[in-house]
């Protein structure tokens, strides 16, 4: 293997590739990146069985260079050490072959580095997916759902579906949920019509995945590719191709969780209420797992307080539009009703509650795709 | 006490006063931030024992007013605490009082928060530093001399002494030391001819101290006043008063240390050198300690190696300006040479050898101010 390449385009794609990298993995060659090159031009593999990320620079496009003097073949060398050499090389031009020792030269300016790498041939193969069930989105939306949804997800083990968010598309509506148990956040947008005979319901995919590709995803308007099957999904972009296992198991039925009805209803500037629970949170953290109370007052004022006898307490006016409805006193995490908001852009939002035991649900005032939902804690 | 302040002024105070504060301190109070109000302004302290900083907030200055409403008075608050509360706080104006069971209220748009405090007259007394031993510096030169010395103290208890940077003046000549045995760094300033009768020799100001000094300081021409007693030094500025003891022992005497002769001189690019150096430690992290090599070659060529069998290996050609003397082969730290050049400004730098196995001298090309030596490795 041989190729003269422009280092920029080099470190962007290690960057995407080590995304899937880990050093902790049970196949040691998978510590490793797999370079290949063809007449077309490189493409580097990162994978830690989870997930696995191509990235693919091509030898010419739009008429400019990347690549010269290619010759085929491929080799694994190790991303412990790889990335940082040709991040700090002194030239933008850098050349690397490989020998029959399956060891890598890499030449730039007055700097030759020797590595030792390993067969290409003994690296797992990707499962090629075939599919049909596949859909188009706009990056930046993709980037968009899982803001808004992956946050949510499950961090310990107990229920392993839990730490996955799951997706459905039926009469070309996409559905995505994610749930702690203790909250949930869901997001719907409708597709084109050209998707209505699409349906998928048991997809759950995991949230690492969905972290990791949103560091990768350029927020554009390009168009990302989407392909599921029973269990992997792939998303596909010009020059990237990001696989991952989908989680086994059923999802939960959560629709049935949502409250159809409300008894107080509360309009009010999103950030003013952030800030007020943050502040609100400060003397909460050592007590009782950062919960703050919140109260309806007279004059469309909602007060919310903590008090942590050791330390001190806290009250916090917040002046709303509207409260509609009976009177409330309730209790719940400062944390994810802070996760909540934050992730809401809406200038507004609009909680609705059905009581101080009962969950209730945050939607931005002007937006009826985004719904959260949390599980108060009995402190009353 | 109480008060009516401007919340950027006093969230700059605490920033100030909590480089001192360590949550590891044998003394509870300590873990606090003592706050005292009279008539002239607002004075925050913060300490560990070893440093002390006081951060004054005068009730006017240049016609403008900072504080009002001062009700004289003393109080101390958690540092885990009150500097979030007043960053997060909705208003840029904050009332802040205290009640004599030792409360705090603060108030600021709909927040008001009780933190519970403790009397200020249990925080110790730092002590009133006076001496005649007390010069001026520029915050920009002070900041200059912390970084070029301070890198180079040791970290490692077995010589406690060592963890700190020696202080000198002699006929107006500073002079500040730092080394860990393995290498040094020196550099010596003219003060103006108004300290001839000065005189400091064994002042050792604790490694620590001038890494968070260096944090306070602003890097600008303004004056800072150093005073030097036997067993603590003061730094001063127009409203800081920064208080640290100094260690106690004997400083060894290092001047013998420096070689006196020069076997090779070699004059290069410093950041060719320094980025060569770099790159050629990428692989020496894991094997010898981070050893790399350095030969002299024809054609006024440095060749900078290193070989980790595991791994592989580099090898990088540095063109320098001019090689003289001896033919060279030498190991050494390349995290210590690293280190040396980083804090060299100039863009050349010449280096003495007297031989393998003899500490070698690192300067700037045009600047006999800064000096450095570095013992070698023994591998050939």
């Amino acid at each position: 293997m041989k190729f003269v390449i422009q280092r920029d385009l080099l470190i962007e794609s290690i960057q995407h590739v080590m995304k899937a990298i880990s050093s902790r993995v049970t196949i040691p060659i998978l510590t490793g990146i797999k370079i290949e090159a063809n007449s077309s031009g490189i493409k580097l593999t990162g994978s830690d069985s989870d997930i696995s990320i191509e990235s693919f620079i091509p030898k010419e496009e739009d008429g400019i260079i990347n690549i010269e003097e290619i010759e085929q073949g491929s080799i694994v060398v190790q991303a412990k050490y790889f990335p940082d050499i040709i991040r700090k090389l002194p030239l933008n031009t850098v050349e690397i072959k490989t020998d029959d020792q399956f060891q890598m030269t890499i030449l730039s300016g007055g700097s030759e580095f020797h590595l030792n790498g390993q067969d290409a041939a003994e690296y797992p193969q990707l499962p090629v997916l075939r599919t049909e069930n596949s859909f188009d989105l706009k990056n930046d939306l993709l980037k968009d759902l899982i803001r808004q949804t992956v946050f949510a997800v499950s961090t310990v083990e107990t229920r392993p579906i839990l730490t996955g968010v799951n997706m459905q598309i039926n009469n070309a509506e996409l559905n995505l949920v994610a749930t702690d148990s203790h909250r949930l956040a869901t997001v719907t947008v409708q597709l084109p019509d050209d998707y209505l005979n699409l349906s998928f319901n048991n997809i759950v995919i995991p949230g690492k995945t969905l972290v990791e590709l949103n560091k990768i995803i350029e927020d554009n308007e390009n168009s990302i590719s989407i392909s599921v099957t029973e269990n992997q999904i792939l998303f596909q972009t010009e020059h990237l191709n990001f696989l991952s296992r989908l989680l086994d198991g059923n999802y939960p039925e959560t629709s049935r969780l949502i409250p159809d009805q409300s008894k107080t209803e509360v309009l009010t500037k999103t950030k003013s209420l952030l800030q007020a629970i943050d502040r609100a949170s400060l003397l909460a953290k050592e007590n009782r797992n950062n919960v703050v109370k919140l109260e309806t007052k007279a004059n469309n004022v909602l007060e919310i307080s903590s008090n942590t006898p050791e330390v001190g307490q806290v009250t916090e006016e917040v002046i709303t539009e509207q409260i509609d409805g009976e009177e409330l006193k309730i209790s719940f995490s400062a944390k994810y009703m802070m996760d909540a908001l934050k992730i809401i852009q809406e200038d507004y939002v609009r909680i609705n509650f059905t009581g101080a035991m009962r969950p209730f649900i945050i939607k931005p005032a002007e937006n009826e795709q985004i719904l959260q939902l949390i599980t108060p804690v009995r402190t009353f």
